[in-house]
């Protein structure tokens, strides 16, 4: 055994730079998209080689295993295996790479490397220049005669078989060179430089090599581990030409039989691994090594036998468990010093249900969060127009301009037929262009997209028919009711009181969401079969004129089953596919039309003004303030001012909280106040226009989000692809609408639209985001028997009667408010929304904090006692706290609430 | 370290019992249906301790993990984990059972234990007889003063809590029993006795119990292991009341803190492993408990850390990995003694594709196949009737009676559609009760249900155009056609042609069945277009009398979708889950009715005569020889009588062979050459009085099949039932046809029914069979960029390029079937399907044999030339050759041939 440690003591990083890394958990090879010049440096651990965090990070390993196939007559290296994170192994049959999956190992291939490496050569910091020198090194080895020595050196320098995989549809058998080239040239062949795999892996990626295979001639195994000094690109020995740091050589004669395959994948598992990987870069002697291959057996996870087929290929986890609770431990033991308790704790309690962001801190003073939110915006507003000059900017504004348009037209006519005609898809189009892009240039967050949404509809009709009854001048009056919204929201902006917003918990979100489905719901079925009476289905004895047939509804269903594809179906050479996804509401709505006009069927169409005047015959483009109505209307408009006050208070800050969430990582943090501020404003504008009111649309205004994340580079091998935050601006918000504007010419093709179209997707929208809530799966809950029940969390920790108790309450309240909708009081609505949230206040008395976490979330007060009381089970019967883990996982936005 | 092997030295069982035991692999723990004789007997392996086999087996054993809880002030002990194969952990917040999954293990966990046991206390084979004598044994340790001893031994003596779970909906906390209770009463308690749980484990079943847990009052820690001689019920300890065979106790200071409880699972774990288990009853010293331990962690499977989140649970697989190769080998070594060669061999190709099946032998005489055929099935004839009394056999009749009958519509509609009333739904309702009855009374295998299916449908209608365009009698023709096919069909039979039936590999099958499914979705989209002529849709400038909605085409879907539910939903309290989906296409078949008698549509109805008499006018009961036709036609007859035999020879015994696999494990044999005999015969007879032809129908005949499996009781958490065969019986299929006939009856009720329902069915019966063939997943390959590829075995083996080679001349070989069909010479396209088996067999100078054994199967010649060549793929990478497992797996049948 010889180790050769040809450098001084490493440096150890100090204590400090372990608790900044925690930020950056879930990118255990370190952030990938970070510049040229973070390239490898002479020591491997320099101070101009840390990421963005000041993190020192070692680069990313890609490891490759050349086995030695066909002794004892015709000897070949062939690559058989890759690594980053995840394996990929040679399909020798079908010349193709697997999959990418979790790789297994049996556990005695693990222990056979162990003694091998005990018994074998080891160098660390090998200073060799070359594959010649290190070829040369590794077989210096006393067992091996002269003459054995000068056959290995020859096979060990005869190129390799890679399979070349093109990334078309056609993988090809690439590399029938001859074998016995020589290793003189170190210059990358053609074929390692055109690999595709190399765009994959970042800059500044180091391969590790792991030869292995069975030599008949060997008289006992050989074993040799060199970590080089200076990472080298060792010929045509990898598939790419990537400079190695790591080389493994594990031969022998045939006593171990398969032994050398299996070694040869436990040495790439283990260099795969992101904890050994940082020990073993630091490793200054064997013992060194041998304790990360032990630290590494004492966290892996073991599998019976006869339970689980071996053979099964695991795939990749869409979330990478936390490496950060293992680095911490397993890196403070390294330095033998122990962490102070607070990162600990930062650790156990860092991830827990988000604390209120700071700008829903109180100030205490008027317009204090304003001042405030302004203040922060103010200061980034120039980066907001120069962040924008990014390719990805233009999908995103093509994709957001037509969600827009199918948006404002669905609305439009929804609400021109709402309220008869007192506003149309011209409003629509005119409201959304101007509201939307004052937004984008004003708001707190201007990522976020306006749309006239569903509780605003819902209110909208509600008032139209109230002031139908009562035989008022609707948009006189809707302009007061309008005033009174942007007095009381202004309120609200002064009084701070965004910082309620936190009282608003996932109960009160299910409770509104689900209403304003079930509304959507009842809505799109009864306008369907009100139909029938206008166009009637005819029946043989019944000779009237017209037929209605109910495909609208199979174009609703058809978007819902196109939307259920996976969203991970999409690569370069299939954009394609993706595009029809994402426009699959688009595409129905098309099908529908042109279905409509081929059968050229009666069918109810848009109504579409010819001209660009308001919809309404005989009014301007200014509502008058008081019209055929009595003065105090003026003052009474005031009450139902109130009510819709706080639909859109409740909505449009459920809104701003989702998209302002922890995990979308926005760097210029977000304005709750100024946000409301926009919109109360906006209000007051619209009701003089006559336009439809505007609010944050949750849904359409997330896809805007996605649609600018910044990621770090495709990562090759199964790894996933990390999220390094939103390209926050204001840009793409802006052209949208002013596209929209402009499309307001796009009027005369809308007529084709049959009303039904809009109907089926009207439906969808219901039926889509009433899926979307936890409510309906526990309700499902309710109906089934225990047995069938799915794994989730919340059962493992609720038992299942109180589970069916919230359930019910919910049921309950929902019920109660669909009651209340159906009476001549349906006005009232947005009071009982309110009203969920003292439910849920009261439901503190019956549910305890613990059922409540896993229920729901817990309201302010509560959540600041918790972490005092400990918020574990009853007893900590697995101590490690079996789901932590799923625990930490940044929550999905699952909330649907605005329905479009 | 005390070891007390207080019985003399086990007699290990001989060498030929392993063998035999290679014929019960999969059912690790013994069959588990065996009656109550078998109960535990002294020394755990007498000879009467025998399965049905012959083979030596084991009692079941249920493991149980009771932990100590709430030191030091509230010490209680717990139940917190269950294992039979899998684990169930008490979820304790929920106050419920997890779902049962592949228990996994931290490694260090192994390792502690197998140091704590190596210096702890194991004794074998002890002879307490009460837990009381239990205890005073284990805690008889030099390292305890008497005084802990006395408080250890109360501590133990204490009641542990269980949670027993009802099986109804709403689990419940069991037992808050005083704690304190003496164990001096050993009778079960009520509790015990009314646990569900032991319903489900076997008679003769066993308890292994593991106690665990943080004791601050040690010193050091405690381990014990004993295996009772005779296994006792250990009073309250076991959450049933099952004699206890395992103890276990691992209790120590908290140094090790979550220690004990990872350890004590550790324990179970390893219980619950069948080969640990053969192993641990057998041991009769420590040596022999640590080589078993050793012998574990050899073949656990190690997934590393960080990639796999070990908070995840595994659902139990659907098939277990064969435990054959592991018992064979450990066993092996056990004995010292190395296994003949030719177990292995077996081992290695037994599972291979099914060798030809003894009824497929040829005998080399004149009908000597038939001869066979009856000799066999007459030794059985009595038990055919007997074997059917099992109330199983009740669900089956009803199951089978409405599927047929539902059939009977169907095909008798678009007969009587077809031919223009020469045959109708009368003819077939009672041609399906004659000829039904009279082949389950006569057949080869009266499992097979007979159907007029879509190949003969197809046939009937080309030769009924046929004879139109030649103005021909129709059913006269057809008699002599009936007549021929009957000749030919016996000729075949006396040439014993059935052999030649392994000649139709997948390659043939799958051309089959997407020709069929094709022309059915082809004419039912056909039929429902053209019926916009008769039934034109409403159109603004058309005020023509009529209108038609296509919802059965929507009923059609709607069965599809009910169908995609997964199957094992099933248990007693959602039998109701169970019908509906069973009889979906019923209920999409009442829907339609309901539908269009709820609207009143004017749709086109299924033709039903008033009285009992042939559909078509002026017609008997019996056809007239020679009709309108020249006698020279009953002779040019045979000429699409040759084609007809060949359908439906090919169509017969498909689905015979498909219905005989080894799978199945049928006792009685197969009678392919006794069946086609009476499809011949049955062939004259429906000929003779106009009724539809038969033959035997796949779907349906596994339904009936799988209505009558005979499964190993449901066995505790978690673990597969085992199949233990058929009923097979002629009772069922005669009472199924004999209900069928009396349904004459409904006719009356049979004309409410509308056509597009029909259409519908017919529709979704082409779609369900086109894909449900592997081709269609290939076709889809096609068009699928490699990187979404599903992780299929084929592509691991087979490059892309060929597998698209042979999906191309599939789809070249059917467009060339189609453009057949669609000419005048349509009628010849059964003799174009025979050559398929032709184009096969060229396949074979294309492809290796490798290639099509995955691609496809092998013919008979190429099957026997392989296990000489090794069928290994070219390099024996991995050498363990990682899909065996897979490649074992018995094939579940997929096609879907006869459309029904």
């Amino acid at each position: 055994m010889k180790v050769c440690a040809s450098l001084p003591k490493m440096k150890l990083p100090g204590q400090e730079e372990f608790e900044v890394s925690s930020a950056c958990e879930n990118v255990p090879t370190g952030e990938l998209d970070s510049g040229p010049g973070s390239g490898p440096s002479p020591d491997g651990l320099s101070d101009t080689d840390r990421g963005e965090l000041g993190v020192p990070k070692d680069p990313l390993l890609f490891i490759q295993l050349n086995e030695l196939l066909g002794w004892p007559q015709a000897l070949e290296w062939r690559e058989t295996g890759r690594w980053v994170l995840f394996e990929e192994k040679l399909e020798v049959g079908a010349g193709r790479w697997s999959v990418p999956h979790v790789p297994t190992l049996a556990l005695p291939s693990l222990q056979k490397l162990r003694s091998l490496l005990a018994e074998g050569l080891v160098l660390l910091d090998c200073p060799a220049q070359s594959f010649l020198e290190l070829v040369e090194q590794v077989t210096r080895v006393e067992s091996l005669s002269p003459e054995l020595r000068g056959q290995l050196q020859a096979l060990l320098l005869q190129r390799p078989q890679h399979l070349i995989q093109p990334t078309g549809t056609r993988p090809c058998q690439g590399s029938a060179q001859p074998r016995e080239a020589s290793h003189s040239e170190e210059a990358p062949l053609k074929e390692q430089r055109q690999n595709p795999l190399r765009r994959k892996l970042p800059p500044g990626a180091e391969a590790g090599i792991v030869l292995a295979g069975e030599l008949g001639f060997l008289a006992q195994p050989l074993g040799a581990f060199v970590r080089l000094r200076d990472p080298v690109v060792l010929g045509p020995l990898t598939e790419v030409p990537l400079p190695s740091r790591f080389f493994c050589l594990l031969l022998g004669p045939s006593t171990l039989g398969n032994g050398y395959h299996e070694m040869g994948r436990a040495v790439a598992i283990l260099l795969s691994d992101p904890q050994f990987q940082w020990s073993v870069r630091r490793a200054s002697n064997l013992q060194d090594l041998l304790a990360a291959l032990d630290a590494f057996l004492e966290e892996v996870t073991v599998l019976p036998p006869g339970r689980w087929d071996p053979t099964a290929r695991i795939a990749p986890p869409k979330c990478l468990p936390s490496q950060h609770k293992r680095l911490l431990s397993q890196r403070r033991e390294v330095q033998g010093s122990s962490a102070p308790h607070g990162a600990l704790a930062e650790d156990r309690y860092g991830h827990w249900p988000q604390a209120p962001s700071p700008e829903l801190q109180r100030t205490g003073r008027l317009f204090g969060g304003l001042v405030q939110d302004v203040r922060r915006k103010a200061s980034w507003y120039p980066s907001d127009f120069l962040d924008a000059l990014h390719p990805q900017c233009f999908s995103a504004v093509l994709y957001i301009y037509l969600a827009t348009v199918t948006n404002a037209i669905t609305f439009g006519g929804l609400l021109g037929e709402a309220t008869n005609g007192a506003q149309g898809v011209l409003e629509s189009f005119l409201g959304t262009a101007v509201a939307g892009a004052a937004f984008c240039l004003m708001a707190g967050q201007p990522l976020t997209i306006l749309s006239s949404t569903g509780p605003v509809l819902v209110f909208e009709r509600l008032l139209f028919s109230f002031s139908r009854d009562y035989s008022l001048d609707y948009l006189p009056f809707r302009l007061w009711v309008g005033i009174w919204v942007a007095t009381f929201c202004l309120a609200l902006v002064a009084t701070e009181a965004s910082v309620l917003v936190r009282y608003f918990t996932r109960f009160t979100e299910e409770g509104f969401c689900a209403l304003i489905s079930l509304i959507f719901i009842y809505d799109a079925v009864g306008k369907m079969l009100s139909l029938t009476s206008a166009y009637p289905i005819q029946s043989p004895g019944y000779p009237a004129y017209g037929c209605f047939c109910q495909y609208p509804d199979l174009g609703g269903n058809k978007s819902q089953w196109t939307k259920t594809e996976p969203k991970d179906r999409d690569d370069i050479s299939s954009m394609v596919r993706k595009v029809l996804g994402d426009f699959s509401s688009v595409l129905a709505m098309l099908l529908g039309c042109g279905l409509d006009s081929f059968l050229g069927l009666a069918t109810p169409k848009l109504t579409v003004p010819s001209e660009f005047k308001p919809t309404l015959p005989g009014r301007g483009w200014l509502v008058s303030p008081f019209g055929a109505n009595a003065w105090w209307l003026s003052v009474a408009a005031a009450l139902p001012a109130l009510l819709l006050s706080i639909l859109i208070f409740m909505d449009q800050q459920i809104t701003a909280v989702i998209l302002n969430r922890a995990e979308y990582k926005l760097r210029k943090g977000a304005g709750f106040h100024l946000d409301l501020f926009c919109v109360a404003m906006l209000m007051l504008l619209t009701s003089v226009l006559g336009l439809p009111w505007y609010v944050s649309a949750t849904v359409i205004s997330l896809a805007h989000m996605d649609s600018l994340r910044r990621e770090s580079r495709a990562c090759a091998l199964g790894e996933p692809r990390s999220f390094l935050g939103i390209r926050e601006q204001r840009l793409t918000g802006l052209v949208v609408f002013i596209l929209t504007g402009t499309s307001i010419f796009l009027a005369p093709v809308l007529k084709f639209i049959p009303m039904p179209v809009l109907y089926g997707i009207f439906l969808y929208m219901g039926v889509a985001a009433i899926s979307s809530i936890q409510f309906t799966k526990r309700v499902q809950l309710l109906l089934m028997p225990a047995k069938h029940q799915p794994d989730l969390l919340l059962l493992r920790h609720v038992p299942l009667s109180r589970v069916h108790l919230f359930t019910a309450i919910q049921l309950a309240c929902l019920g109660l408010l669909w009651i209340i909708k159906s009476t001549p009081a349906a006005i009232i609505f947005p009071l009982m929304l309110l009203g969920l949230v003292g439910v849920r206040k009261a439901l503190e008395r019956v549910f305890s904090p613990q059922e409540l976490l896993w229920l729901d979330e817990l309201m302010p007060e509560k959540e600041r006692s918790i972490p005092e009381k400990g918020l574990e089970p009853e007893y900590s019967l697995s101590g490690d706290s079996e789901d932590s883990e799923l625990m930490y996982q940044p929550r999905a936005p699952e909330i649907n609430i605005s329905v479009n």
